[in-house]
């Protein structure tokens, strides 16, 4: 015996057995044909850039990995300047840039990849995994009601996926800013405030009023302002009316809120139930790249798992990568975590390992010619159909059938061709009829 | 103005507009539906393999791409022993060692991804490309009726992506390797006579003939006799026919002829028609891996893109990983270089940058809930809907229409408002019909 490889996973990396990808698949598919629903073009970038475009917005070197040749040719250096890309933002922007005189603005596109993250290995971490992101960027400028679309598609995904209730949570960094900054916190603090508050579902009032007063050197009564007009829990409308009042405060106060209203309005229009959006003052989404509207989104059973879908809006895109204005706003969803949270909780059933409904037995050997045939047939029918090619017992092949999940089974011998017939097995009743093979077909079809 | 990275295109890594993008995906949407529609269940394995891993089979060091940490947490070490996967098949070899035991065999996988090869750049060479990739493999062995469906499979995948006529070119090692056995060819120098005869079609006879010569030290008289033997461009029955009358000459080479002779029955079985394969017995694929059945498939009016689909059957896929004896058959397609030579030749049209159907222009900017609506209604319905969110003229709007080259138009003001009509505009015919608003979808719907 030769010395083998142990085969082992590895951490960080998750890989699904057929059945969970079949799973998997067919919810990447919703976020594909959702996004595609809405006018979303796809684009895809290589997965790998540049390091020095990976790391224009600094920071972040200890997440990314980069690429040597395991063994350079003679003379050659085995360093690239190339690392894998950690988001599907900066490749985003740095596409835009380069290709931006070809392509039609405001640029609605989407984008579904795997990115990586060198990060030491942690629960729950992955460092390879799905974002599946869309975004909308204008030159110079893009209309606020985008502001407003992204929840409804957020809506329709999640919705389609049948995952159970979920709540879209809506803020505006302006609302923020400008409400911190009529509490005369100095303006070189209010970043830190936000990123403090942010923090409030994950530390509770308590510490977020404690870090405010020690990090920010916020009074204890001004803390406590911030805390009681973040915390109340109270509907869209109340929020709405509360921020009416106290709005004229300061301009930028008074856009965030205007903006705010112009997008619930137009979330309403979109058609989004009520009980699937909220406005969330706490919402703050850590990065200062948002500059107006922010998202979470979070699932109602589970909002341990945390935001499973975010984003907001941005002044400038692609700053680093070109000195044109390029504003926009966009989501991401984090599906690889998302889908192996549900299945583990079982939210999400995972039944079959195979997409083809129909399995053809081959009971006959002299026969196998037939067999193809009636694959064929139902196949050029739009049926995925697979035809056992092994040789076999009936009962070995009906139990392969029964383990990879197909729904039915076909089942000819010598009395079925003469008649013309076959069989037809439903694997989960266990009924089976006899069917003239014309009519297998448009059979199969009903059964839907 | 701030300092800017300059973005430019990386050498090997192919990245397309949107309106090839979407070109692409229609070609991959085709393999992947046609896939499933012969029962093959998907997986998807990590971007990244342990190194030892992917060395196993060896020689391959200088094309891997290592991976390593930009920058490491004080007192770690920035190396990985993880690198990117460069084929497909190393990854389903260790994935099927793996899990074997939660397989159901014979196992039907198609995977399709991206993999990279860390080459010089070359002209038309990609460094980072898609693999489409389908393979049986059996425990212990797999009926030679797979040998026949591959076949059946890309003739299914090239007919409906609509490039033109093409030829699968279909051989059997044994063949090759009881042949040259009963030419006395010593058996050390074989898999050297098969590497140099698999270039015949690239340098030519006389330099065969030459290399057999030198390098195999064989007499020019079997040289000469071996040319004869492979080149004659017979049809199939007659290449058969051929083959039966030397089949006698060892074991192995009669094996050979009979599977050859089973898998092109099989190909008829399977409806493949006669124009869309033929035997080939100079195919050898280079690769020792193959020991029986092998593929090459070439397009008639563009042969010099070289093979566009390639496979064989093995007689072991995953003897580096574990003990056990897993036979197997399979083919790969190189999308990403095909769909671009394609696109380049011509032979696939490149149109629309968007995938939605209709554009809702927004003309009067006091009506923008009523344009959402109509969005929504189209959606609803399953017809891909932008609904146009910025400010502007209807002019402007069209124009972006038009150069994102969507079917049609919906342009509604007062008067049809009024009337509960929308006017729908064929932006490629530019007739333009007055619609109610209940009846747009179906209207659609039958413009298909």
């Amino acid at each position: 015996m030769t010395q083998v490889i142990k085969p082992t996973p590895i951490s960080g990396f998750p890989e699904f057995l057929p059945a969970q990808q079949i799973v998997f698949n067919r919810m990447l598919n919703i976020v594909r044909t959702t996004f595609e629903r809405y006018g979303f073009s796809p684009i895809e970038t290589p997965a790998v850039e540049r390091k020095e475009i990976l790391t224009s917005k600094g920071g972040n070197e200890k997440e990314i990995y980069a690429l040597s040749r395991l063994a350079a040719e003679e003379g050659e250096n085995a360093e690239t300047d190339l690392a894998l890309h950690f988001d599907l933002t900066v490749p985003l922007a740095r596409y835009v840039a380069l290709h931006k005189d070809k392509l039609v603005f405001p640029f609605r596109r989407y984008q579904i990849q795997k990115v990586w993250r060198g990060e030491r290995a942690q629960a729950g971490r992955s460092r390879e995994f799905y974002q599946c992101d869309i975004d909308v960027i204008g030159r110079g400028s893009v209309s606020i009601l985008n502001d407003a679309e992204i929840p409804s598609i957020i809506y329709a995904i999640f919705r389609e996926m049948g995952i159970g209730p979920f709540v879209i949570r809506i803020n505006n960094r302006k609302i923020l800013q400008g409400y911190f900054a009529s509490l005369a916190v100095p303006s070189d603090r209010i970043a830190d405030v936000i990123r403090i508050v942010d923090k409030l579902e994950k530390i509770g009032g308590a510490k977020v009023v404690a870090e405010l007063v020690k990090t920010c050197e916020l009074s204890e009564e001004t803390a406590n302002t911030i805390l009681t007009f973040l915390g109340e829990a109270i509907d869209t409308d109340s929020v709405l009316a509360k921020l009416a009042t106290i709005q004229k405060a300061n301009d930028l106060l008074q856009t965030g809120v205007e903006e705010l209203r112009v997008v619930i309005d137009g979330i309403r229009a979109f058609g989004v139930p009520e009980d699937y959006f909220k406005i969330d003052l706490t919402i703050a989404r850590g990065l200062e790249y948002y500059t107006g509207t922010v998202y979470e989104t979070q699932l109602r059973s589970h909002p341990e798992i945390g935001s499973i879908c975010s984003g907001g809006r941005y002044d400038d895109l692609a700053s680093f990568f070109t000195n044109e204005k390029l504003p926009g706003i966009g989501i991401s969803i984090g599906l690889t975590r998302l889908i192996s949270v549900l299945m583990e909780a079982g939210l999400i059933q995972v039944d079959s390992a195979t997409t083809a409904q129909v399995l053809v037995t081959t009971m006959d050997e002299s026969r196998k010619t037939d067999y193809l045939r009636i694959g064929a047939l139902l196949r050029e029918a739009g049926i995925a159909t697979e035809v056992y090619l092994e040789k076999g017992r009936l009962g070995d092949q009906l139990k392969y059938a029964n383990k990879k999940g197909f729904p039915f089974a076909v089942i000819a011998g010598g009395d079925e061709f003469d008649r013309h017939t076959v069989k037809l097995k439903n694997l989960v009743s266990g009924e089976e009829r006899e069917i003239p093979l014309t009519e297998l077909a448009a059979h199969l079809h009903a059964k839907g």
